[in-house]
C-alpha cells in the first residue's frame, strides 16, 4: 500500500503566501465594498518595461516561424542568456564566473527550494530567523529538520539564527556549526543588508567548517549603497562555498513571466564531492528549461534600454519605500528597512503579535502586510511592508495607517 | 562539513537525452559538413500555429500594459486554463475531473520527476521497462530504489515490468504488489496503446492492493483508435487511485514554450491520507507557476481554431510516422507503434546493441535515434525514432537508412 511522505504533516500550517491570499479573500467577499491595499506578497505591480516587451514580441513571432521555432532550450539554459549574465552580473564586478557555471531556471523560489535534494539527509541546515520561508519549509518536506516544536515555534535539527535589531538584523557566526547555511541579503523580510567584510567572515567561515553557503541574492538589483556586495562571489574564496540564487522576479517585474539562475561554481565541492555535476543531473532529469522567449525577454533586461528601464522601476519602488518609511517613522512606528531593499520591516504597536496586526491592519485601514512571525519565531511582534505597490496606493496605505 | 545525497552516484551515467545531445554534438564537430537528421530526442520541428502565436502577442500587449499587468500566478494555475482543461479533456469524455483538481505546470516532466516527493521513501516503485528515464531516475535520487546492479542493468529494489514484443509491449499485472505504479500510454518509447479493458483491470489491481498508479498521458492527443483510452478517468475508480500528467509539449508544439498538468482527484488518497494538499503544499512552496502568457497560449490549444491547427500538426507527425513505419518495414526491418504515438520502435538487426546502433545509424547514415536500452534494459537490442521531424527531413532519414 502507498503511503505519503509524512515530513509534510510537520509543517505547521499551508504556505505563508498561500494563506494570506485566502484570509485577504475571505475577507473582500465579506466585505465587497472594502478597497484593500495589498503590500503584503512581495509582488510587483510595474508592468514589464517596453524594451523587455518589443523582445517578447519579437520572440514570440520566431516561435510561430518554421525557419526560427524552437523546441527543448539547451539544458543550462540559452547561452545568449547567460553569457550575458557572466558578463554584466559577475565579470564587470570583479567576479570570475563562466557563463557554464550559470544555470537558468523559471524563478529562484524552485531553485532555492530544490537546492536541497543534492545534499544528503543528515546535513545540519542554520537559517536566518526570520526569514523566507521557502529554506526551512522545503527541507522540512526532504525531513532534514527533526520535529517541530509547537512550544518554540521551531523544528529542532534547524540552526536558527536570530536578527534582531541588538545585531542590526544580521546574524552571528553560529556556535554550533551548521552543514547547510542559507544566507539572504539584502534580507527578505527585514530588508537588511550585509556589508563586504561581513560577509567575507561568512565565506572564511564556511572555507574552515567545510559548509555550504546558499546565497539568495534575489534583491541585488535594489542595493543603493556602496559597500554592499551584490555577489556573495565578490568575497574572496566564496567560489569554494557558496552557491547563489538570483531572480528576474524583482529586478525586472518577472513575478509573472517567470526566470531566474543558480551560479553553482565547477570547484565548488562538498564533502569532496563536486556540486555542479549534481545540479546538471537534477536540472536535466528534473527540468525542462525556462521557455525560450522569457530567456529572450531576460537578455533584453541586460540591453543597454532594458536597463534604464528597469532601474527606473526600482527607483520608483524605492521611493515608495521611502514613503513608507518616513510616514510610519512620523506616525511614531519604528521601522528599519527600505534603503537597499524593497521591505519594510516594522515593531507592531501594542505588543500585538503579527497575526494580530494583520487582522487590525486589514480590518482597521483594509492594507494587506505580511506577520513577521510567518518568517520564523524571532520575527514574531514584526510586520513586513512591501515597497512594490504603485505610488498611489502606497501613499493611500500609509495615510490609512496614520490616521489609525 | 556538508555532503551530497550520495543518491545521484548511483546513477548510472547521465541524463539519456544529454548524453545523446553531447554526443551528436561531439559528431558533428568532428563532421562539419555532415547533414545530421535528428529524429532522437522527441522535439518537435512545426512551429506554434497561428491562433497560439495571436494569443501570445495578446498576453504579451498584456504585460506591458499597467492596467492587464499579471504578477504572480494563482497557485494551482490560471482559472481560465484549467477550467478549460477540465471541460474538454475530461467533462467532454465522461471524466469527472473539476476545475481544481488540476495543476498548472511547466511540464509534465517536471511533474512526473517531483511527484515521487510527496510519498514515503519506503514505497515501492514498479515500472514499464523500457519506458521514459525520468521515472527510475527521480526515485534513485530521492533513495527510493536500492542499488543498481551493473550485470542485470537493473535497480535492486524497482520492480521491472517487461514491455516486451511477446505482450504486444503492455506489462503484465506484477506478482509482487508495487506501492507506486507509473504507467506511460501511449508509450514512450514503444509507441504502444492500453486499450481500456485493459487499463480497467490496473485500476482495480490498484484499489484492490493500495496501489497509486502515476499515469503518465503525455502523449493521449496522438491516439487514433477508438478503444484506447485518453484519459485514466476513463476507468471505473480512477479517481481513487490515479494521478495523471498532461503535457502541452507534443499535444501543440510547447516544448520550447513548458506547459503542461498534473490531475489529481480530492478523494485520492495514499495509506488514508488525502495526496491533494501535500501536492498543493508542495506547488506553493517549491513552485511558482507557469508564466501568465504561455497559460494564456495553453488556452488558446483549445480554442476552435487552435484546436483545428494543433490536430493538423498531430495529423502531420503522424503521416510522418506512417512514413517512418512503412519505409522501415519494406527495408526488412521488425517495427511497431506509430499508430497511436509518435513514436516507432524497431528491433535492431543483427543483434546490435541499441549504442551500436546509434553510433552506426549516426555515422552511415547521419541520422540520430534512441538506443532502447537508455530506456530500461528490456529495451536493449531495440532503438526509437521519432516522428517530430519534418517531412523532407523524414523521407531523407527512411531513404538514408534504406540504403545502408
Amino acid at each position: 500500500m502507498a503511503h505519503i511522505n509524512t515530513n509534510y504533516k510537520k509543517l505547521p500550517g499551508s504556505y505563508l503566501f498561500s494563506t494570506i491570499g485566502k484570509k485577504v479573500r475571505e475577507y473582500q467577499e465579506k466585505n465587497p465594498e472594502a478597497k484593500i491595499i495589498r503590500l503584503g506578497i512581495g509582488d510587483v505591480t510595474q508592468p514589464i518595461a517596453p524594451e523587455i516587451i518589443t523582445a517578447l514580441h519579437k520572440a514570440v513571432d520566431e516561435m510561430g516561424n518554421p525557419e526560427t521555432f524552437k523546441g527543448y532550450a539547451p539544458d543550462l539554459g540559452y547561452e545568449f542568456l547567460r553569457s550575458v549574465i557572466a558578463k554584466k552580473d559577475f565579470i564587470e564586478r570583479g567576479c570570475d564566473i563562466s557563463p557554464d557555471e550559470i544555470f537558468v531556471s523559471d524563478g529562484a523560489k524552485c531553485d532555492c527550494g530544490n537546492i536541497q535534494e543534492i545534499f544528503s539527509l543528515d546535513n545540519r541546515v542554520a537559517v536566518c530567523d526570520p526569514v523566507y520561508p521557502v529554506y526551512v519549509d522545503s527541507n522540512v518536506m526532504a525531513g532534514r529538520t527533526g520535529e517541530y516544536d509547537p512550544a518554540k515555534e521551531c523544528f529542532n535539527d534547524v540552526i536558527y539564527m536570530p536578527c534582531l535589531k541588538e545585531n542590526g538584523f544580521t546574524p552571528e557566526l553560529p556556535s554550533e556549526v551548521p552543514d547547510l547555511i542559507y544566507l539572504c541579503f539584502p534580507n527578505n523580510p527585514t530588508g537588511a543588508v550585509i556589508h563586504k567584510t561581513e560577509l567575507q567572515k561568512w565565506v572564511d567561515y564556511a572555507n574552515e567548517h567545510g559548509s555550504i553557503i546558499l546565497y539568495d541574492a534575489a534583491y541585488e538589483a535594489y542595493i543603493s549603497e556602496d559597500d554592499v556586495p551584490h555577489s556573495i562571489y565578490e568575497c574572496n574564496g566564496a567560489k569554494g562555498c557558496a552557491i547563489e540564487f538570483r531572480s528576474f522576479s524583482k529586478t525586472a517585474g518577472f513575478t509573472g513571466l517567470r526566470l531566474g539562475f543558480t551560479v553553482i561554481p565547477k570547484e565548488l565541492k562538498a564533502g569532496g564531492e563536486a556540486l555542479w555535476p549534481l545540479w546538471a543531473r537534477r536540472h536535466g532529469t528534473k527540468y525542462n528549461g525556462a521557455p525560450y522567449i522569457v530567456q529572450k525577454a531576460g537578455e533584453a533586461v541586460y540591453s543597454e534600454n532594458g536597463r534604464k528601464q528597469v532601474r527606473e522601476q526600482i527607483a520608483y519602488y524605492m521611493q515608495n519605500a521611502g514613503i513608507i518609511l518616513d510616514g510610519l517613522a512620523a506616525a511614531g512606528y519604528e521601522v528599519s528597512g527600505g534603503k537597499n531593499a524593497p521591505y519594510i520591516w516594522l515593531k507592531t504597536p501594542d505588543d500585538m503579535t503579527g497575526w494580530q496586526f494583520f487582522d487590525y491592519l486589514l480590518e482597521k485601514a483594509g492594507v494587506v502586510g505580511t506577520p513577521g512571525s510567518g518568517f520564523g519565531p524571532h520575527g514574531e511582534h514584526y510586520f513586513r511592508l512591501t515597497a512594490f505597490g504603485n505610488r498611489e496606493n502606497t501613499i493611500e496605505a500609509i495615510e490609512r495607517i496614520k490616521r489609525l
